[in-house]
């Protein structure tokens, strides 16, 4: 039984509904009406041999347990304020726990973010950090995607994925892709400058973490059933991840590592079309990639117009459809 | 390197220091404040093998892994309202997990606490909780105790660590302690009632988690450096925890099973002395133990005045000084 069934079925509606909460399990974070102001509240899990390497620089892992925290709170354009950290770990070795500690130190205090309590045990490394954000407007949920809508994204996709493959050997990269990727892997960097515009300006977004395509797939879902009509050339790439397209041919597999590989941590969101020239005009300063659009017709497909291709994903976001590229 | 070492070492002070933060890490709860209101913000994690047995019953886990931080709240005077969950677990079994579902809805419904979300991961069991609980005054800290004031017990202690002897086959005990003291062990049950109390009467509290004495220490600690004379003929406890005392022969290592075993979950807070004339007439449905009072002289000194023992505890709160009995 996979993750979202697993929360569908044992974890939703537990304990009193209650007035204050305004948003449950479901979206990048809850929302909950705290005295006269509204906050996000998120929380995410890594683990030793699952997240991450049990060889990985700990200050990687405090680094990114934040992180993803940070990405999940900006996702709702909420600004993050204060951290809890559960941190499990089997013996208490003072140089991990100290380079763990900077690397969190690090973010947070890039981030403006304090730590303000959690809990140290002993046992198998495992890190909970939970984050609560203020919101200053309504908070930007997965919901809101409408037709006609324009999908953009933050950064490039894919170079997590590629740092990955990297890093378990399967792809041999120059010295510059590799240092590239494996920094996005380990250092994802939410960036803050993308809260004002998610508030102001999107329908919907979401901070892709299981990939481009699965997670443009839950705004999808959240918005009712809608689909996305996406055009392959204008996928923003960096350089390493071209490379590693190339040097395998463009296959479908590799495509599938940049659209459907995980652990990017940037921004997927929709804004209605009539909405583009003030977010531009507005935030000049921030990136805004296109990547394509709401349509009606459910499930997502990607065109790539200068290939003439068309690869269509109209099942479901788990596998790409081989076949029909 | 011990967890409290640990946690002033490295995880004080990291990010920034932002208004919004009241109190950070080192009290039950952190407090923020978050619109207009003051809220506590604590976490614990349980790992199973360390916490909690690995053929617990899941419902157990589910319930006490909620308690113990409802436990914490309760101890600052706030009223615990959300919670959020990290649950590892290495297979996703559903029997395991429905179970837990149901241990942990069962006292949020009953606190009426809502889960607002959290994360689940596959990895070794563990579980982190986060609650959020709100202030309706101010918080009541670790560190107010003022030399002459009362100190009570909410409940009875040492059955939880009665409960862990009989579990791990050290005591043998009637059927009927057997179950009163596992209840405790398993399912302990925070008491909602005490947060007005508290919040109006309360110069300091904390939730006994690591024993009576260890706990009370850190009162005496954050409030400068008091002390605290018990007198042990008045520290409540049950049938239970008579039989095992009598049954040992009241030795100091059965004592200090009661006193320092952990588990309790239950408040120790101290009250000023014109106060308490108050505190008994508006909340007279309250059980309130009087065990001692805060004195000047460092450390705890316990009395037995029945037995004209006495047993003193002047160096630190990791041993019980046996030759002084």
């Amino acid at each position: 039984m996979g993750e979202f069934s697993i929360i569908d079925r044992y974890f939703k509606n537990i304990g009193k509904s209650r007035q204050e909460i305004i948003e449950g399990p479901g979206d990048d974070a809850a929302v909950v009406r705290m005295g006269n102001a509204e906050w996000t509240i998120c929380a995410d899990t890594m683990v030793s041999g699952v997240h991450f390497f049990d060889s990985q620089d700990a200050f990687d892992v405090g680094f990114k347990c934040l992180a993803v925290n940070l990405s999940d709170t900006i996702a709702m354009g909420a600004t993050p304020v204060w951290a809890i950290l559960c941190l499990t770990h089997p013996d208490g070795n003072e140089d991990w726990i100290g380079r763990f500690s900077d690397g969190f130190h690090e973010l947070a205090e890039k981030s403006a973010v304090s730590l303000i309590g959690g809990d140290t045990t002993s046992g198998p490394l495992t890190v909970s950090v939970t984050v609560g954000g203020q919101l200053y407007g309504p908070p930007v949920l997965r919901s809101g995607a409408g037709v006609g809508d324009i999908i953009f994204l933050s950064n490039t996709v894919g170079d997590a994925a590629v740092g990955l493959k990297i890093a378990q050997g399967e792809y041999e990269a120059s010295e510059m892709d590799r240092k590239a990727c494996l920094e996005k892997l380990n250092r994802p960097n939410p960036d803050l400058s993308y809260v004002s515009p998610l508030c102001k300006f999107a329908s919907a977004a979401i901070d892709i973490s299981d990939g481009l395509l699965a997670d443009l797939g839950h705004i999808l879902t959240a918005s009712g059933g809608v689909g996305a009509k996406l055009d392959l050339s204008t996928i923003p790439m960096s350089h390493a991840a071209k490379n590693y397209l190339t040097s395998n041919g463009q296959a479908s597999e590799n495509w599938q590592t940049i659209l459907s590989g995980g652990d990017d941590y940037i921004l997927c969101f929709c804004v209605p079309r009539n909405q583009i020239e003030n977010l531009e005009t507005q935030f000049p300063n921030i990136q805004l990639f296109r990547i394509g659009e709401i349509v009606e017709q459910t499930g997502i497909e990607v065109q790539n117009a200068s290939a003439g291709l068309i690869l269509s994903q109209r099942t479901g976001f788990d596998h790409f459809t081989k076949n029909e590229l």
